[in-house]
């Protein structure tokens, strides 16, 4: 038996597709409505959608999609979390709960609130891709990785509760955090690694022309993946998020000075230093 | 029939373990001979390396290993490469090619040319792991892989072929290079990954603590795969290529500033532009 009769996603790219896949094979919701804002300029994704699985409901409108339903995931890029919001809020029913996906929560929290407060559970999933859109959704997406939710004290307790059970049913583990915490962590273990792999790219692709570039081995492959990812997508996170990043990216910047300074002085001492560091402090992490 | 009768691997770890599994099953070489430095406070490490199938013959002493070699492959880090080839150079056939597999060139070889020109052919195979020692090597690391040689007007014709023919009986593609560009390539797209990468786990590792580390993802783990390599290896590769490292560097920390500034002044344009460059740069490549 379902756990709850109706869901809408928002949004139907990566995340909001993955979802609603998984959703649909877990049997949590008895409806899995959708929209998206592409299918109008791109009708044809809407059919990809209803092809791969993502929705029973292909709604006209989102706020088509929101009418009846119990749970509203906003699965949009971080700057029009909002303004969806603002559009479908006076639509919503009494009892529906909504949450977002957003790689970015503190100000998302905050500005929801004000609109919903109670109703409204800020979230994010700790997975992705470098790839996006409907063509990379995948039922399995969130297998194993934590969804962090951002209870604050305005947010219900029922509210808080279906989202982690939605959470589950996907396979993730729910995790709290509250919204500023999240913000400073997905800076650093995230958006850090975003940034780094733009510049890289930028870097290499500078220094390194013609049939030279394919000399490019594992360690520029994997310091790069994240670079495919839509830009769009990113300037919105990093512009949101600004002040986590640049603090992550400031501490990362005078690591990185240090180690030019020991590399200039053939301070072979040093440099094995940092690096030996460096590399203890990596095997702190568990990554999937 | 082999091309050779006798190759000796001097060095047998992630690399030079990987180059005799691979020879070994090629046929390239009627008899693979190798030694290690190791072997001598760690024995267990010649046994692997004999049910490995890394060597037929374990040498007792690097002078043992090159005596009746056709080919002496030096496949120890960057700073032992020369020191080495001082020890086995009198003990050299006088008709005896040597290699090198060392992340930089452009010191080795002029120092190595200084010593047995005409003989000595500078080689970087272009495949790796974050992992070392014998336990990682495998058969089919070069499969596919570049293999740069750097040849110069000193390198004997029959040097360079000799050490070419060995490259491809293993799967790899062998590709002259001369020394300096190979040192300011393999700077831009394989030492500054490398350092980006401690960089990340350095920073990471101070932001976030405790548990909060198990929320790091995708990014974080492709970001930071290859600060599990040896310190020690990649300290001594940083001081040898110090120049076209920090040239790398110091462009990757301009195009950061850069980005820092946009982040700092919410500077959209900005910010989408850098990204969407770097994107198409990434685009640009072709990875293993």
């Amino acid at each position: 038996v379902a756990a709850i009769q109706r869901v809408a996603i928002l949004g139907l790219g990566l995340i909001g597709g993955s979802l609603g896949m998984a959703l649909k094979r877990s049997g949590f919701a008895s409806e899995v409505a959708g929209w998206d804002a592409g299918w109008e300029t791109r009708p044809a994704s809407r059919a990809v959608c209803l092809e791969r699985g993502a929705v029973d409901e292909a709604a006209d409108s989102p706020e088509a999609a929101v009418a009846g339903a119990d749970l509203v995931v906003l699965a949009v890029p971080v700057d029009a979390v909002i303004p969806l919001l603002d559009r479908v809020a006076p639509h919503l029913e009494p009892y529906a709960v909504v949450t977002d996906v957003g790689s970015t929560k503190e100000r998302i929290v905050r500005e929801a609130e004000a609109r919903i407060a109670g109703r409204f559970v800020g979230g994010h999933p700790m997975a992705g891709s470098e790839r996006s859109g409907i063509e990379a959704a995948a039922a399995d997406l969130f297998e194993g990785a934590p969804w962090i939710t951002c209870p604050t004290n305005e947010t219900g307790r029922k509210a808080l509760g279906l989202v982690e059970r939605m959470a589950a049913a996907v396979g993730a583990a729910p995790r709290p955090c509250p919204p500023g915490l999240h913000d400073d962590v997905a800076a650093a273990l995230s958006h850090l690694p975003h940034v780094l792999a733009f510049g890289l790219a930028d870097t290499a692709a500078a220094r390194v022309s013609g049939t030279l570039r394919t000399l490019a081995a594992g360690s520029f492959r994997d310091g790069t993946r994240v670079a495919q990812s839509d830009p769009a997508l990113w300037t919105s996170i990093l512009v949101d998020n600004a002040e986590p990043v640049m603090e992550s990216l400031d501490q990362f910047l005078s690591w990185a000075t240090v180690l030019r300074r020991a590399i200039a002085a053939a301070d072979r001492e040093s440099v094995h230093r940092l690096l030996a560091q460096a590399h203890e402090s990596r095997a702190e992490f568990e990554t999937p």
